[in-house]
């Protein structure tokens, strides 16, 4: 059985990627891949998803530049989710521009904003999608 | 409005869980939870989560006695993926007996079992259900 058969694949045919810096340990976003999406990121060791609201593959930074290289993929106990640990040369994985889209903590039952925006979103897409 | 409603639950009512260990940095499991879990879960700083095969509440540890103590609760940029960085005295977050559900590494097209069992699961459930 090949390494795309073993996955347990969604209805849809896609699975939920986690996507964590290699060197930071920190968790920089949460994504989906479809089987050519995956395929694409193993064969060129960068990160390719399915964007579930366009409906196509998404080369992490086409529109923004900020790529990421993939050091490692890790499969779960389940066969249903995907850890891919990467290393990202802009240091941005969020479409706000900050490090991560985990930037708002829970204190008192209110999500605060935590994370410096590191670029600002008009600089980083000029009227693209964002990515 | 509140945190729960700042939240985009899914269709189903839930929401993704990824469990990072608030020291390593390690990512450890990926759950889900329904409005009743996270308000458990806020309310007594301790993971419980909902299991969607066996459809109730499941605090983690319950039989297994791998508890897992919340030190911080993110949420993404889109607000439909929890970060939840919790403390776990076992150190042991799989059902496998493994520190992490993630212990497949991508060798060469093949997933590899990588990590150790630090305990049986034999050992840790003798019967009760996986948790």
């Amino acid at each position: 059985m090949n390494f795309i058969d073993e996955i347990k694949w969604t209805d849809d045919g896609l699975v939920p990627v986690i996507t964590q810096d290699a060197s930071s340990g920190r968790v920089l976003m949460f994504a989906w891949m479809n089987h050519e999406a995956l395929r694409k990121t193993v064969k060129d060791n960068v990160a390719v998803y399915w964007s579930r609201s366009r409906k196509k593959l998404w080369q992490k930074g086409e529109h923004s530049g900020h790529f990421q290289t993939v050091r490692e993929l890790r499969l779960d106990c389940d066969g249903d989710v995907i850890l891919m640990r990467v290393e990202s040369r802009s240091g941005i994985a969020c479409h706000t521009g900050r490090e991560s889209c985990f930037y708002r903590i829970l204190e008192k039952e209110i999500w605060c904003e935590k994370e410096p925006v590191l670029k600002s979103p008009d600089e980083i897409y000029s009227g693209s999608a964002d990515d």
